[in-house]
């Protein structure tokens, strides 16, 4: 069954006349179209009893035809009114149009006055946990272009470290990984990260003009985008023999993560996997240095649902992909994270994101 | 006058207790903190009887005050609920909330009911015209930056002029623009658009493996960010002796972009602006190939407002600053756009974007 009929299929069982999907990776996911639409109106309108459309800014009408939507798409003009030619379209199917779900977490206020102005007796409910589930569980085609998602940001590490010498800039080590990956003609899913010596105790931090010197750790945080699915993997790398303290956090985060990864299989508890990481951190007397969750979801988005925290007690199920992502970020020592990519398997997990765990010393 | 503090003013004039800024391009403008939060809650809160906060994930703390931010900053983590943090912070103030100001084109409805559901007899008011009444207006401390970055604009473009060579790819070229820019330090405002031959038909094209062969046309639309602040240029270039058909859509491209800009001043309407454009394209006979509107605004956001389009009504004031790009697509003769970046001025226009728009021929 097409995503799409899956989501009429959920409609059917609750009643409810439509689904407004408005969220780009979302729009992405159920018609095979991605664009980002900047403040211009981009859906998928799912109805319980009538075939859906696809309304966008008219000059991608070709483009979604392309992307090989085969239901009816609706252009609208900049001069328009984009709600307008919505509610045009709804009433011309002439279903039952009393429920209305929404993605509760990407429609804006303003664009639900705008549809409350258009039908006033609409009730509205929340489509958001629906297309989670959805989305949460990748089907085969979406894991094999997540496997190759990774085999690019491996490649995007190697290319890294190959590139790592003394003087040379972040920026350099930088550009030099995204020109190889653009070069063989993909994006990169989000800002590239390469942070040297003091600024990899940073977990956000900006890549400027640091200078690579001996005894630096090099932490490189990047992803690439393979047919609308993203990597995200982070190493750390040192150049020039490290320290005693620099490997016990290196060694302690690598342990934090392997032990995570060990861990998953069906069933188990997204907290389960933050606690596991978590303690052998907490152990080793870094606990205060870890500062965010031990990861995301991944696919269409680069963070997406679950989010692998503490308190999450969601059960993880087969065909789930995330990342476990420990790090410790002590400004007078190291900052160090390793970041993989991982899918829940029906009797364990398989690791996406295959470049080595063993530290690399340039 | 700071900016947090002319929106202080406002909401005194209006008696409204608060005002709730979460669009992150807004939060950079009141509080110069630039981040990408992510699904995480990032927001300033501005009071009308007492100091603002900033709340934030816990990590981008230091981030923020190494910003500039000198009033209170709020961290959450990723284990607790933020807008409990939000309700407790607004207690702790101790001063009238009973209307708050939202952004209602970015407040989403599931972060409109989190609020509500704290806050159950608060009534919201909308505070998105305001907010865009302030930005539309930039001081010269804005201009100098937009003005910087309209410099590294022109000066990608000359890199992506020499970059062109008979069988280079669109990414090829897109590569070394990106390099250069980034070798300077700089990132670009969105993905940089290198389009050659019968792909300058597609306004919103992908770059790709196509080569450049005598006789095509090469659109580079692109733009770089200087401390916040975008640039937006396109320039369409000949590589080898363009036919009569390319040459006529050229010339009145270039004229529909030339007219509207000297028709640039106080007073003038966004709509009349577009007509100008709109009708020399349309007497030319391409009037159907020009399929979006005039321009938009520029700024932090590298779409902001005004939207000048032909039914905008809005006049245009000083200090306002936006693009000037008018097109045409045919796709069995070229595809060429021009972009320009102006500022009105007190008696007139500046154009920010200063790279000649003599047709270069390669």
């Amino acid at each position: 069954m097409s995503k799409q009929n899956q989501l009429q299929q959920y409609l059917v069982e609750n009643e409810w006349d439509a689904a407004f999907i408005t969220t780009p990776d979302n729009v992405f996911y159920f018609s095979n179209f991605k664009s980002d639409p900047h403040e211009r109106l981009l859906g998928v309108m799912v109805f319980k009893n009538a075939e859906p459309f696809l309304i966008c800014p008219k000059m991608e009408i070709p483009d979604v035809v392309a992307a090989g939507w085969s239901y009816e798409v609706i252009g609208h003009e900049d001069t328009e009114n984009a709600w307008d030619v919505v509610a045009k379209a709804v009433r011309a199917r002439n279903v039952a149009f009393n429920t209305l779900a929404i993605e509760k977490s990407h429609l804006t206020v303003e664009r639900l006055e705008a549809i409350q102005d258009r039908f006033d007796t609409l009730k509205f409910t929340n489509i958001d946990e629906k297309v989670n589930a959805l989305r949460i569980c990748k089907d085969e085609e979406e894991l094999v272009k997540l496997r190759k998602a990774a085999q690019l940001a491996d490649f995007a590490i190697e290319v890294g470290c190959d590139a790592i010498a003394e003087g040379k800039t972040e920026m350099e080590i930088l550009n030099t990984i995204e020109s190889a990956i653009k070069a063989k003609g993909y994006a990169m899913s989000f800002n590239t990260m390469v942070l040297a010596g003091e600024k990899t105790a940073s977990p956000h931090g900006t890549p400027g003009d640091r200078k690579i010197q001996k005894g630096d750790f090099i932490l490189f945080d990047l992803g690439v985008i393979y047919e609308g699915y993203c990597s995200d993997i982070t190493r750390t790398v040192a150049f020039g023999q490290p320290n005693e303290e620099q490997m016990k956090i290196y060694n302690t985060v690598r342990h934090a993560n392997e032990a995570a990864i060990e861990a998953v299989k069906p069933g188990v508890r997204a907290m389960d996997l933050d606690k596991i990481s978590r303690d052998i951190i907490t152990d080793a007397g870094y606990g205060e240095y870890f500062t965010h969750r031990l990861g995301h979801g991944l696919g269409i988005s680069v963070h997406e649902f679950p989010s692998i925290t503490g308190t999450n007690e969601m059960t993880l199920q087969p065909g789930t992909v995330f990342t476990i992502e420990p790090g410790i970020y002590k400004s007078d020592a190291a900052g160090v994270r390793i970041e993989d990519d991982v899918v829940v398997t029906n009797d364990g997990v398989e690791i996406l994101t295959k470049f080595t765990k063993e530290l690399v010393i340039l």
